[in-house]
C-alpha cells in the first residue's frame, strides 16, 4: 500500500504521539483557571500557542486555536463580512478550496453584498492587473489561497496584498497547503487574516489556527463567542491534546522544512519523470507556474481518473480534493483553470510526504502506469466497439 | 488532590483509550473514498456515528458531528435563524450557557429579531405559564437546556416542547449536562434539535454532535458548509480519534447511566451531609428543584467563593462554570434565580463524576469545611477591625 494523498491528510508524526498521549491525560478544562487540572490544560495550551506563532512568525496573542482550518476561515469569512460596515462585497480566487468559497457566500450573504471572483491564467494564478480593477472601496476583503490543495500552485500572494492594501481591503490567505512546503513567513507578512490545520502538518486532527493582530482580531464579529475562549473568538472547550500535538508538528514543520521540501521535490521529480518513461500522453497541469514540490496535478489522457483509481487500489491519491472525493466531478480548481470536463476527469492529484520514500514512488509508477494503460486499453476497445 | 469539577469537563474513560491511541492511526481522511485509508476513516466515523445514535435514541443520519456542543449550538441556531423564514425572534431560558446566549444574541441580530427570555423561579426552573404567553408566531426557535450545567436543575423539557410546539415553535435544547446524568430519553424525544459534547461524558475534548432529523436539517442555513461533510451541515476534516472515542464513550453512559447516577448520588449526599454536620450557614442552592445527583450548588454564607478556592488548593470545583471563570463576577444562572449578588459569589459549584470514590469526598468535605471556617475567620477579623 503507498499513501500519496498528502494533501488530504498526513498521519501524526510519531514523535508527537507520546506527548500527545500524555496530553489526553491533562483533562482540566484550560478555563477552569482557578485549580490545578484546569491550570495545567491552559499551559499545556499556551505552550503550543507560542510554538504555532513561531512558526507564522507572529507573536502569541495573534494566535486564535480553532478546530480546524474550515472552522478558521468560517469565523474570519462571516466575521469580517458582518463586522466592516460600508463595505459589503467580498473577493474570491475561483480555485479556492469549497470551504473558503462557501463561507465567502455565505458572508456576502450576510452583509448583503456579492462575491467577485479573481481572474486566473491557465495555471490558477491570479492575474494581478484584473485583480487592480476588481478592487474597490465596496469590497471588505480578499481571500486567496498561498498554495492550491489540488495543484500546489503558489500565489502571488505578496503582490496581491500589496494591490488589495491600495484599496483598503483585507487579504484572508488560506495558508493550509504551503505550512512546512512552501514560503509561509512570505505569507504570513502578506496576509491580515490567515489560516491552517494541524491534521495537514503531521499534527493531529481536530486543531487549526486563525492568525490575525488584534486590530484585526476586533474588527470581527464573533460568530462562534460560546464562553469566550481564545479571544472571545472561538468559544467552546479547547482540545487540549489536539492543541499540543499542533504545536509540537508546528515545530517539527519549522525544523524540517528546507530538508522535507528538497527530499520530496526530489522524489516528486522522480515519480514524474517514471510516469512519463511508462506511459504516452502525460500532462503535468499547471506545470508553468510556480508549485509546491510535492504536489502532481497529472492529466493522463483517455483514462479517466476515477477509473484508473479503481484499478489500483494499493495506490492512495486523489481526482480533485478530498471534500469532494465522494462525488466524483470534475474538480472545480481544473476547470476554473481553463481545462475541459474531460481533461478534468483524466486528472489524478498525487501527494507526497514526510514518510514518502523511494520505494514508495517506484512502486506507485508502476502501479499508476500499469492502471493507466488498463483504463486506456479497456476504453479503446469499449470506444472501438 | 481531589478533582470536583467534572461538570466543567472529564478525564477520558481509561477503557476508550486504547482504542482512542489505535485511531489516531487511521489517519486518512474520511472524506477520501476511493482510497482504503479514508474508507477506514469513514467507517471509524459511521461505527461512532452509530453509538452517538443509540444514545440520543435516534437513526444515525440524525446525527452530525461537531467539534462540540458549542460549535453544534452555533450551526443550530445561527442556521435556524437564517433559514426560518418569518420568524426572525428566538426564546431563550436566561440560565443557558454562555455559549448558548451568545449564538441566540447573533441569531437573532441576523434574523433582524430580538431574544426574548423566558421567565425562571427562584431554582431557575422555567415558568411554563408565562412562556405559554411568550411564545407567539413571530418566534423561530426555544432554546432551553436538560440540566442546568452549575446548578444541576432539570428543566421541564416535554412541557415546554409541548407548549412551543402548539406554537409553530421549534425546540432547541442544549443537553450536555444530562447525558449519562439524567432523562436523555425524555430530551431527545421533546428536541428538535440537540446538542451535546463527548469531554463531559468521560470522552476525548474535540467531538460534540448536533442531533436534528432530516427535516430540521433542511431548514438549516449551513454555518460551516465547508467541504460538504455532515450532510453539509460541518464543514472540515473529520477528527476521527475524537469521534471514535465519543462514541465508546457514548455507549458506556448507556451502560452505565443508571448505576453512575445512583452510586454518584449517594456520594453527592454524603458529601452535603458532611458539609452541613462541619459547619454553620450552609445553603444548598436550588435545593426545591428536581436536580442532577452529581451536582451542588452550595453557598457558604460569609464565605468569598473565589477565596475558599484560594484556600483549598487540593480541592478543584470552581465558581459558575470553567468558561467564566477566568473572570470572578457573580454567576449569571444564580443572578437569574434572584440570588444576590453577594449570595451568588458565595456559592460554590461542586460536581462528582464517575472516578469519585468516598475516600474523595471525605477529604473534600475535610479540606472545604477547613477552607471556609478559615475563610469566615479571616473575613469576620477583617470586618471588625
Amino acid at each position: 500500500m503507498v499513501y500519496l494523498d498528502y494533501n488530504a491528510s498526513t498521519p501524526v508524526d510519531q514523535r508527537i504521539l507520546p506527548a500527545l498521549t500524555e496530553a489526553v491525560g491533562a483533562f482540566g478544562n484550560p478555563a477552569s483557571l482557578h485549580h490545578s487540572a484546569g491550570q495545567a490544560a491552559a499551559e499545556l495550551v499556551e505552550e503550543a500557542r507560542g510554538r504555532v506563532a513561531l512558526l507564522a512568525n507572529r507573536p502569541s496573542r495573534d494566535v486564535i486555536f480553532t478546530s480546524g482550518a474550515s472552522e478558521a476561515a468560517v469565523i474570519a469569512l462571516l466575521g469580517l463580512m458582518l463586522g466592516v460596515r460600508g463595505r459589503p462585497d467580498i473577493v474570491v480566487s475561483p480555485t479556492e478550496h469549497k470551504a473558503i468559497l462557501a463561507a465567502a457566500e455565505l458572508g456576502a450573504r450576510l452583509s448583503g453584498g456579492e462575491v467577485r471572483h479573481i481572474k486566473v491564467d491557465e495555471s490558477g494564478v491570479i492575474d494581478l492587473d484584473a485583480l487592480e480593477h476588481l478592487l474597490d472601496e465596496s469590497v471588505a476583503v480578499m481571500a486567496t489561497m498561498a498554495a492550491n490543495n489540488e495543484t500546489g500552485v503558489l500565489a502571488p500572494v505578496a503582490e496581491a496584498a500589496a494591490i488589495a492594501k491600495r484599496h483598503g481591503v483585507l487579504s484572508f490567505i488560506d495558508a493550509t497547503q504551503v505550512v512546512g512546503k512552501g514560503p509561509l513567513d512570505e505569507v504570513s507578512k502578506a496576509a491580515d487574516l490567515m489560516v491552517f490545520s494541524s491534521h495537514k502538518i503531521y499534527g493531529p486532527k481536530g486543531a487549526g489556527a486563525l492568525i490575525a493582530d488584534r486590530h484585526i482580531q476586533k474588527l470581527l464579529v464573533p460568530i462562534a463567542a460560546g464562553g469566550g475562549q481564545e479571544r472571545g473568538l472561538r468559544g467552546g472547550t479547547q482540545n487540549t491534546p489536539a492543541i499540543v500535538g499542533f504545536g509540537l508538528a508546528a515545530e517539527l514543520a519549522m525544523k524540517e522544512q528546507v530538508t522535507d521540501t528538497t527530499r520530496i521535490g526530489a522524489l516528486a521529480a522522480m515519480l514524474m519523470a517514471e510516469l512519463r518513461l511508462g506511459l504516452r500522453d502525460v500532462h503535468l497541469n499547471a506545470a508553468g507556474a510556480q508549485r509546491l514540490s510535492n504536489t502532481l496535478n497529472v492529466r493522463f489522457i483517455d483514462a479517466d481518473a476515477e477509473a484508473v483509481m479503481a484499478s489500483m487500489p494499493d495506490v492512495q491519491v486523489s481526482a480533485g480534493s478530498a471534500c469532494q472525493s465522494a462525488v466524483p466531478i470534475p474538480s472545480h480548481v481544473l476547470l476554473a483553470m481553463g481545462l475541459s470536463g474531460v481533461a478534468a476527469s483524466e486528472s489524478l492529484r498525487i501527494s507526497l510526504g514526510r514518510p514518502t520514500t523511494e520505494e514508495d514512488v517506484m512502486a506507485a509508477a508502476r502501479a499508476i502506469s500499469a492502471a493507466v494503460t488498463r483504463v486506456r486499453e479497456l476504453t479503446s476497445h469499449w470506444k472501438g466497439s
